[in-house]
Formats: C-alpha cells, structure tokens, sequence
C-alpha cells in the first residue's frame, strides 16, 4: 500500500495534518561531507587558523537555513526551532569536510528537514566559497543519524 | 598561496567584486542522486504514474529554490536565471533516483550555485516526501558536470 | 463607530494585540474561481491528464504562498499551520477552474487570511502557466465559504 | 497541440528558455476589485480621510508583494520591476473598492504577473483590515488590461 | 570569562539552546531617531499631513520588518510576535524624527531584537523616501528602553 | 515645493520609475557605530582573536542583508549587487565598533539603501550577539558618506 505521508487519498500533494498531534520535544541529528582536493583543503584548514573563515561561513548558513526550511522545502510545516548547532571535522585521510548539524524543537512534527537542510546549505556554501581553486568537489553521504520524539520514537543509525 | 575568492586581503568573508566583468551567456549542470529502499523505490514510481507526484513536487521545489540561491548562499551574487530545468531518472538498479539541472544566465558571474543548490533542494523534498515509509535514505553525489561562459570558460566532467 | 481592527486609537496601522488570547484550533476555507477559454480548458485537463500538470504546480503555489502569508499581508500575524489542502474543480459549463482551499492552526488568531492567500496564489499560478494561450481570463469571487474557533466563531456562508 | 509554455516536451513542468530573447522596455496593467458592505465603505472611506489608511496599506502591500512576484509563482521568472504604482477607486453604486496596478520593466519576459500579483494583494490586504466588521467580502474580476513590449506586442482589453 | 551566549564552548557561532526555557510572556520596547534637514523636516510633516504619508509607510516597514527579524539576524530564534506597534514624534526643536517600538510574544525568548529591527527599519525607509531632497541624513540612538519577562526579568533605561 | 520622490502627484506612495534612466556604475560607501560597555568590547576584541567571531558574524548578516534590501524597504527598487564589503574597526577610546560597507551596482538606481542596510543589520547583529552581557548599546551615526554615479554624481562627506 502507498502510505506517501504528503499525498491524500487522491494523490494529491498535501502538507500532512498535524492539528491533532501533541506538541512534544524533539531532537534531530544529520551529517554529510564534501570531499575536495589537497588545495582546497589546504586552504580551509589554513583559512580556518589565520587568513579566512570558510567553516564559519558555512556554519552561518547552515543555521539560517535551518531557519528557513518551510520556505524552501514545499510540504515541509513550519516549526519553531530551540536549538541549531552545527560542526564540521576536516578529516585529512578523505580529504573531506565533514558536517553534523544538530536541532532540536517542541513542535507537532519532526525536526529532520531542518538538520538535513542545514548540512546540504553548510556544504554548498563550503562549495560556493572554494570553487574559486576548483570546480570538482562532490558532496554526499547526506542522511539522518538521530531522531527522538513524537509517535515513532528513535530512529538512530548507530553512528556516535 | 592562497586564492579563496570569497576573502579579502584581511582574511574576511566578502562578495567577489564582479562590477568590471562583463555579462555573458552561461550554463550550468549539476547532478546528484538520493539512495532509497525497495519500498519508497517503487512508491515514487507508482505515485509518478497514478497516485501522487513526488518528482513533480521535487521539480518544483528545485526550480523555485534556483531563484533563491542567493538568499541562502551568504556569498553568491544575485543573478538573473533566464532558464532553469530538472529533470530526474528512477534507476532500479542502484534503488535510487538521480537527479539533472540545468541553467542559464546572462550574468557577471557563474550559475554553478544555482544548479547545484537546484539538485540538493530537489533530493531534500524526495527525502521529505518519503520519509514516512523510512527514514534512511541517503543524498549523495551532488556535483558540477558542465559549466560554460565566463572568463574561466567550459568545465565537464565528461559525463553526458 | 470605526471599529477597523488594525489601527489604533490614532488611526495608525498596527498589528492586533493578541497577546492576551488563547491557543485555540481554527479552521478557514476559501473558495475561487479562474475563467479560461476553451483552449486553455482543454489543456489544462488533458495536461493534467497525461502532458503537464497545471493544477499540480497550482496546489503546491498555494501551499507555499499559505505558510508565505505573515510575510506577505502587512499586518496579518504568524501563526503555525498544521494543514493546509487545496482542491480544484474543472467546471466545463462554466469554462472555469475552482479552486478551495482548507487550512488548520493552533493559535491565537485565526487563519482566513492563509485560505484567501492561498486560493489567490493558486489561480494566479494557472494565469502564468496558461497566459501563453491567452491573456483574457479572468480570476474572481475569492471568498471565505467557512472558518470555526476563537472568539467570533462560527463563519459560514452555507457553500458546500 | 498543447502549447502550454510552463512544460517542456514531457509534459514537465519548467520554466520557459528566454536566455535568447532580448532585453525590450515593457508595460502592464492589471485591475480587481473588492465588494464590501455599508459599514466597511464607510470605514474605508472615511478612514483614509482622517482615521486610518486601509488603502495606503493595500498599496504598500501591493507594491511589496510586485517584488515578490517570482517567489511567489514557481515558475516566474525573477525580473528588474523599474516601475510600479497601484491606484484605487472607491466605488460607491457597487460598494466595492477598485484596484489598478501598473509597472515596468526592461527585461526578457513580461511583467504580467508582476501587476495580477499586486492587485490580488492589495485586495487581501483590504479584506484583513476590515474583516473585523465582516468576513463577507468577495474579491474579484482580477484581470490584465493592457502589456505592450515582447515579440506579442500590445494586449488590449480597451478599458481605459 | 567570555559569556557571549552565541558561541558554544569552542567559540563558534550557534543558536542559543532554549529548548528547555519555558513559554512566557515578554514585551520589549526600542527608540531610535533621524536627523534631517528642514526642507525633509518639512516635506515630511506636511506630507503626512496632506501630500503623502512617509511615516505611514515607515510604520509598515517597520511592522513587516518586525516579522522578519529571525531571517535577517543570524543567531535569532523565530518567536511568534503577538503584538507590533510603532510611533512617530516629530520634533521640531532637533529637526528630527523619533520612532518608539514595542512588541510582546509569548516564547521561550525575548523579543527585544524584533523591536530594536522595527526602529531601525523603519528610520531606513525614512531615509529612502526623503533622500531625493538631501542625503545628509544620520540615524542615531538606537537602543532598547524597556524589557520585561524571562529569567532575567525587567531592564529600564528609565525612558518613560 | 514638495519633492518627495516616493509620492506621485496625489501624495499616494510609489515607486520612483526609473524605466528611462540608463544603467551605470554606482558606489556607495555607509558607516555606522554601536557603543558598548568595557566587558562587551573585551568580549569582542578577544572573541575576534580566540573565542567567537562576533565581527564575523555581523559582517556576513550585512552582506547577507544588502541582497535583502529591497525586500524589507517598501519602496527600494531590486538592483544587482556586484560588490559589497564591510569593515570593522574597535576604537578602544570610544569603547565602540565602528562599521564601514561599501557596495557597487550597474542599474538604474543608487546603492545607497544597500549599504546603509548592511550597515544598521551588522550593529544590530552585534547587539544580538551581546545582548547576554548587557542590554545598554546603542547604535548610533548611521549615514551615509560617499556615493557616485547616477544623475546626481559624486556626493561625499569628505570622510576618509
């Protein structure tokens, strides 16, 4: 059976109701990465030190997006978002940036949108701000790693 | 040395001065796709055909976020986007759908942001769209393919 | 007596203090219609059908401008929305497309203005995405059919 | 054959190629009305005379939501409005305000919606300022009067 | 010791966690003024008076800017704003404009940046709509006069 | 005479139209300042160094908000930004920050509301960020101190 939450019995493109849900506290956790090469690596991780900020940028962006998730994502309920953090680890093996963003809210729905939207924007904008040396960076593995709260409880996906 | 374009001098964040380019003709492609399981696979599918739309709903989201790349990306130029297109291939083999934009523009700088924030807003409202079915699909892949015009000229990665 | 709630005793603009009012679930429905000429008629059916889909693109212009509304009207006041639906009806005798627009909140004020902004957006939507055909139709008779909650309660204009 | 120019050649939506059009002075006129009962005309008459000013707030409003306009319609293109300016008619024999909204641009498409847009809210803009009195107020005959500029050329409905 | 509540333990940027701060009831209030010459000191209290409203429409800009404090300042959380309203004072013997704002909401936060944004907004577009006749115009003091609610309690700069 | 740009013949609010005005380049230069107690200055001057990026911050909110500037100002026309920059500096003896932007433009229209914006959201960003350790800043001598280009050519102030 189809059970697409954001189609009606029609199959047209609804935002779910939530009028009748609780308004319960929820936490939500994403991560991704962008891998780029040994330039641009170089640069964010001297840049970050002493002569440019790319991570702080990024990060700005991220919690701005977060905040703007309704806006951009069309069946998405706007929800008032408690907390928005986000890091990034520079992880020289890969020769990636890798982004974890965490939100929480006490809301209807869940907080997932906004920590995956948070990473996706923190990555372009890490993309935006070096492509200046190359356009060949690739972000991915963007996926969910927590959630607590509302009716279907935890999902995790193990990773600390 | 160190070239990120997005810094001054001083090491702080700004917007590349492009007051002296001049405008030209240019496009841009990126490409991404987003993992899924069988059953939001054959979901997507099916509710392309007859139920519901979620690429329909995935392509708009897309075109209109193309529009407000310079809105959520701190550094990017404001441009004028005079075509943007998504298209999207469901690849039964790798249980994913991949996703294509491109863009134009007759501007002082690069639509690379736009396609490539396009791609990521698009997977993001598969993702939402679907995650009532499972919450562990991951976006992944999101590159620049093609980009022309501009002093820097053509890129590709070769792929069609 | 001039009881226009948006100014205050000066006859200044202003937001409506509602501060004092509680949480309440409200319901609104508004209703509209956009006439076509025959052409655009049948495209928009067929295009529903199997070539395009008008009335998809329409929905999802409504959903986004209903949780764009706050933004949008000057003094109308934020409020969460927790469903928002938008239906359309091709009336052939009439050569029209109606639209009815459905939304929830929680809150302190109630949502008539999301449903009316949301049914205008949506046939503005159709306008643009049939204006190629012809310039000559005409939007009209956007009302409020229904809303519940809060102090005044119960609006209806006995529509089905 | 269906012409609709929002879709591509499956039926897609996107929007429309104008990346070799050229840049030509453009004008459109759009208008709408709203019909209100006795006690609002009163209060919107005399309100805009010494009380309060439903009407400079509508065209604020109107003026605002012209800039809008791309954000708005999903497949809308953004352009440089270089013009826009609403004017109302209070309408005594019908008890209705009516709205007029021209602009202009120097762009590679029109600026139809740009005006449509503007009169529709401005319109809403009257009804959630006097909704207080009564929600039964009805908006309609939104339509374009006149677009000069582009490859069509003057529209004209002959409405001075 | 370095309290600045945007920065987390490492020094970067976040959004302040209030999850776990209860609901409660805040109003704050900001002043700001501009100094104009006597020609726009002028122009603008005769045309509010006859000619045209400048502090009607910087009173909206001021509310509509209210409204969008969280899009605007990075690190603010979106709160519901349940009350906006902004004064003007005209005063002849400094040849300036004086603009009061208050604000309430219900939230976990206060609101004080809501009202010290709708001060500055709205002594900007004072700017920008007199700026034909001089551009010498400075905007000065702007700072909060009076907070109540939340943990911290009332702060008053004594201001009536 | 009065000359208020923003007003037509009636005193009703508009647009300026700018349709027959040619494009040409424009610079503008704004400054502003935000005086602060001795804890919060220390704050700043070693969370720059060390702790946070307080300045960071505010100058991507300003950069961020010249691209919003004809959003939040009623009646601003939209022009292309190709540059905009902001500087600070911490003047220990006034125990304040002062803030510099400069911004370029090739439109039809002056970029001065650009930088005075980025100008005013880059204090208040400031404010936000330290509002934590004392609610007593105040935000003071906004104005603008060079623009050129346009009708008008070079005005200055003859500030540095």
């Amino acid at each position: 059976m189809n059970k697409l939450s954001h189609f009606d019995k029609n199959g047209q493109a609804t935002m779910v109701d939530v009028s009748d849900k609780p308004l319960t506290k929820r936490t939500a956790i994403a991560t991704g990465r962008i891998c780029v090469n040994q330039e641009i690596f170089n640069a964010i991780k001297n840049g970050t030190a002493k002569k440019g900020d790319v991570l702080g940028t990024a990060r700005l962006a991220g919690i701005m997006a977060a905040k703007k998730t309704s806006d951009i994502i069309p069946l998405c309920h706007p929800i008032p978002i408690s907390k928005i953090a986000i890091d990034f680890t520079l992880e020289a093996d890969t020769l990636s940036v890798y982004a974890k963003a965490e939100a929480k809210t006490t809301g209807q729905t869940g907080i997932e949108m906004e920590v995956l939207h948070a990473v996706s924007v923190s990555l372009l904008t890490i993309y935006d701000m070096c492509k200046a040396l190359d356009h060949g960076m690739t972000i991915s593995d963007i996926h969910l790693t927590y959630k607590d709260g509302g009716k279907t409880g935890i999902y995790t996906t193990g990773e600390k």
